[in-house]
């Protein structure tokens, strides 16, 4: 078996016993060789459940697992319009594309999660590693990081990962989902990736057009005690805060008051803390942001697991429509700075800095299902520009040169596959599927050494001479 | 925790025990909380790893699971290249994309794939349902259409699949990989969606400029016996053909001949099978495909595995570089009617015929991967059209609000993350990551209310007035 090429190891598994197949048998692409076993006749596994089914011996359970799910065409175009605009943006920042496995060793992803290690899939032992499936995209980030030695980069990851959560599906809280993360790692000045990052944020969710939305701000780095005696001398200050969204110089306004707090003073970190918020609200202003950014000092708890800035955005009528979860359902993006996790995975436990983004693609991807739903816009889910029909019988083989030169021409371009299909019924197919253009040819075109171009909105056919057709179809789909 | 929205859930997992923190500690995004947790600074199971790691008490292994690999930008940039490639011709075919689980039940799988049903990866049973991992794109499809009760469907489908199978990542050969499968269901005239499939095949190809190639077609849809008498009796003329490619005609002839052989004539099916030969060779005809086509006769055995014509893409250089494996290592593509499988997952065994390519993308990466580093041509791993830069010192303001005006105006741009970065370093980087252009603000630019637009690769440099920047950017982008 292991002189065998790539495709024909896996084919040779496919056949049967017996004599072995020539070559183009053991040659067939893996694809074609599992649509091939399926097929086998009389012999094999397949078809003892062929005849299962068939007989109605045993009804083959149609799902699929709990909290996944299928995407049909319309929402698979919704998804590819929202990743691509969630990419553009990334790419806007310069940031490169990584890719790494669905599936990580065990050991790289148990112990990073706390208690969320429950969560994660693990393969079953078959022999050799033990494996899981991601649960996130930092971590294996991370990873990737300490095992090629980078000390410095900004990339970019759109991806699925996995938990073994509650599913929520109508929330969009699914047992697979797509996480899009923009990380900068590297050692860099002060809050200057960390400023990128709310604009990032920012500049998505407004793109996305989801509504007002604002990003809460809480500092990090520094451990609780002083913050209690915060908490305790800006009291009043701070239950303003929790509500209340800063204007700009509200936010820096607070933070100098923090600083000049003779307490507060005495605290180093605190001091460095409050330094580094002073100097990420400059960046913020500077972005023209700040508007939306809440310096939320509601919660001391929590502030020392961080090693700098944390951050989150919520969107605000989200929050109000679902009073019961005020914070947690809005929340459609989320990240902050993690500078000790690179080192976990170094032998010497060498440090890489990293600030990053987390954009919570799937509420975001429920909410724009909702609103196309309520809208009743029905969303193209192919490209097609041109349908090349014929208006009579036994004109297939026009119609099979007609859109060959179309597709050598690079136009996108459909048939149906019947024979003689009836011309309304091709014409339907356009205003069905949205084809804006039909190119029909008739004997009489065929004589005449025409195409009839239909504009299938107006309904207006105009004859075009066939050498003419592909520049004046070019020229009709121009934006 | 179930009242607790989608965040919040996976978010409380990470909290330590003691009392629960406010909403935005619950509220934080997955993403941030798993790094938040990995932060931890003295508490967690994380810390204990981290003095580990730091202490050197214990190595972690730094690898992907065997027969995986990540991929750094370059090849993530080429992947993309590729990907699109594929996908733009499935698009200009008029197929819409469709998204299914990397999980599906165990059950929908196993039993799916002969011998092959051994790689299937399964996942552990962690309670609840027993899942394993996509082994095609074919079978989900199948489950797909079963599923939602679709009878007709012209889909493509871009993602990737799992075995445990044995790698040869030299030859394009992983235990992770993609498939590009573009698929026809429903009831259609013969041979009309399956040439589609051959022309799609050949389109691909072509673009991706691999060397020349060879489409072998081969007979299915009925059974041995009558090929032996075939074989026997055209035998002088099949040897020729195993060989030879045909020339469009000689195609026809071949079926021709074969069709008013007396023996053969007598066998209903024989006839049916040559005369779908016949029409597939007409329709390839009018494709202008037919002489990269190889009607294949070398093969009698594997024949009644297919309801229909089953092909394969062969590289014929690759072919002649590989003696050892001659016909399956230079395979890049493949597919056939597969009429059967919908079938099998219908309670009452309702069939829904199918033909559908796989196109090889792993074997043509790794040969686009090695022309590439031959050649020593650098891909850009990034779009970033523009530095935004400073000559001097303390000008990180000026930059922060350049770069933002840019952003805002769609423009790909980036700037050092440094304060005070030297000029020479910023022109540098561009260098290095290929950015056209740099716009510089030093103190005289920004008393004069312009900014000096520097072209990289010809070190030109002129003052632009700030108002006009944008635009003159754009018009410098423009292709």
């Amino acid at each position: 078996m292991l002189r065998l090429g790539p495709f024909a190891a896996a084919a040779a598994r496919f056949l049967p016993a017996g004599p072995r197949p020539g070559p183009l048998c053991l040659a067939g692409n893996r694809g074609s060789f599992a649509r091939s076993w399926l097929l086998v006749g009389d012999r094999g596994p397949l078809s003892r459940q062929v005849r299962a089914a068939a007989g109605g011996e045993r009804v083959p359970v149609l799902k699929t697992p709990k909290g996944t799910r299928d995407h049909p065409p319309a929402q698979a175009a919704l998804r590819e319009r929202l990743l691509s605009a969630v990419v553009s943006c990334f790419k806007r920042h310069g940031a490169a594309a990584i890719d790494t496995p669905v599936l990580e060793l065990r050991e790289t992803l148990v112990g990073k999660y706390g208690e969320g290690t429950k969560l994660i899939y693990e393969l079953q032992d078959q022999g050799g590693e033990l494996l899981a499936l991601r649960y996130d995209l930092t971590v294996p980030f991370a990873r990737y990081l300490a095992m090629n030695k980078i000390t410095s980069m900004k990339r970019y990851h759109v991806a699925k990962v996995y938990r073994r959560d509650n599913p929520a599906t109508t929330r969009g809280r699914y047992r697979e989902f797509y996480q899009c993360d923009f990380d900068i790692a590297g050692q860099f000045d002060p809050m200057i990736p960390d400023a990128e990052c709310l604009k990032i944020v920012h500049e998505i969710l407004s793109d996305l057009q989801l509504g007002d939305f604002v990003i809460k701000v809480r500092l990090g780095g520094f451990s609780v005690p002083p913050w209690e005696a915060v908490l305790g001398m800006t009291g009043v200050l701070l239950r303003l805060q929790v509500t209340a969204r800063l204007v700009p110089t509200g936010g820096l306004e607070l933070i100098e008051r923090l600083l000049q707090d003779p307490k507060l003073s005495q605290n180093k970190l605190a001091k460095e803390g409050l330094g580094d918020m002073k100097l990420l609200f400059e960046y913020l202003t500077l972005f023209g942001i700040t508007g939306k950014i809440s310096f939320d000092l509601s919660l001391a708890r929590g502030l020392d697991y961080y090693t700098g800035v944390i951050f989150e955005a919520v969107l605000l009528q989200q929050e109000k429509e679902q009073v019961e979860e005020p914070a947690s359902v809005g929340s459609v993006a989320g990240g902050g700075r993690y500078d000790g996790l690179v080192g976990m995975f170094d032998p010497k436990g060498r440090k890489v800095p990293c600030v990053g983004v987390s954009i919570g693609i799937e509420r975001i991807f429920s909410i724009l299902e909702q609103r196309l739903e309520a809208s009743g816009e029905k969303l193209r889910t192919t490209e097609t520009q041109v349908l090349v029909a014929t208006p009579q019988k036994h004109l297939l083989a026009a119609r099979l040169k007609l859109i060959s030169e179309l597709w050598d021409a690079g136009i996108k371009a459909e048939m149906l596959y019947k024979k003689d299909p009836k011309l309304l019924k091709q014409l339907h197919y356009c205003e069905d599927t949205g084809i804006p253009l039909a190119a029909i040819v008739g004997e009489q075109e065929l004589a005449d050494g025409v195409v009839k171009l239909r504009d299938i909105a107006t309904r207006e056919e105009v004859d075009i001479p066939r050498e003419k057709l592909i520049a004046e179809i070019r020229r009709r789909l121009e934006p």
